[in-house]
């Protein structure tokens, strides 16, 4: 244990977080939500904001992916994305939907930017993050692809997103 | 269709691939097999071996996280992953395992090693890569984590993985 350097839920709360925070809105898995709490788990995030009928813990189907991460983990949950963007402004995060539209940033640039308190939009499987919670953020990212389906699982897209914003910062 | 630079499944096979492989060693869950097809397309990877008793298409789990992918992504079935290693090596790819051993390579120092043709290979979602798979690679690359869990799914961890390894390719 200690030599894969693990924590336990009271060390992990103590660490030093990194400053992004991952924001799911209208989510419509709770498998999908799991995964992204065992994410944020091994990037050590400062958290998940939760918001719209996006399910929030404590719920067995995101456990199952969770496997214990919901417990580490902070999160907090918004009835809709506009309250979860107004607190992420008042606390100076840089706010970006991860969306493939015009003009958003490839992830491969992203990280030149050097953004100190970041926060990613993950929006809904099918229909994607909502018009009008793209027009209250900094900008949109996508992540390039090539194929035939132009699209990845959510808990895919927001690995490959946070590995990128984190990895920088936890070196 | 055409702004968003999606392929028909003839296109994508037409099209030129990166030299990248993912080998699914005696993976349990079908569903992660249909996610990394679709990581796969996306990515335009040259395809996907699948060995021991990791489930091959056609399979109605992998459909349902393929979402067709699993038609455009070439793939071979192998009996043991020995077999798929030889012809790696006959192809000239080099080959690492995707485990945390002594020794192995953390993700964001691996794309200095600017390899032309890499095969990574993803084990079992509980035991890992084969001991014996481990000695036959060229090396071990694992994704830095700093969690309570110290692990990730193996969709979102070969998403990470094969993101770094093509986005440079990419470009």
């Amino acid at each position: 244990m200690e030599e894969l350097n693990r924590k336990s839920v009271d060390d992990f709360r103590k660490a030093e977080k990194i400053q992004v925070i991952a924001v799911l809105e209208n989510i419509r898995s709770a498998y999908n939500v799991g995964s992204v709490f065992r994410t944020a788990d091994a990037f050590l995030l400062e958290g998940i904001y939760i918001s719209g009928y996006t399910a929030k813990p404590p719920h067995k189907e995101i456990s199952k992916t969770a496997l214990g991460a919901e417990d580490s983990v902070s999160w907090k949950y918004f009835n809709n994305t506009k309250l979860a963007i107004e607190e992420l402004k008042q606390k100076n995060y840089e706010i970006y939907a991860v969306e493939q539209v015009a003009g958003s940033i490839s992830l491969q640039y992203f990280t030149e930017l050097n953004i100190e308190k970041v926060a990613f939009i993950f929006g809904n499987e099918v229909s994607g993050v909502e018009q009008d919670t793209i027009l209250l953020c900094d900008g949109s990212i996508e992540i390039p692809q090539f194929g035939m389906k132009h699209s990845l699982n959510i808990s895919v897209a927001a690995g490959i997103i946070l590995w990128e914003a984190s990895s920088k910062k936890l070196n």
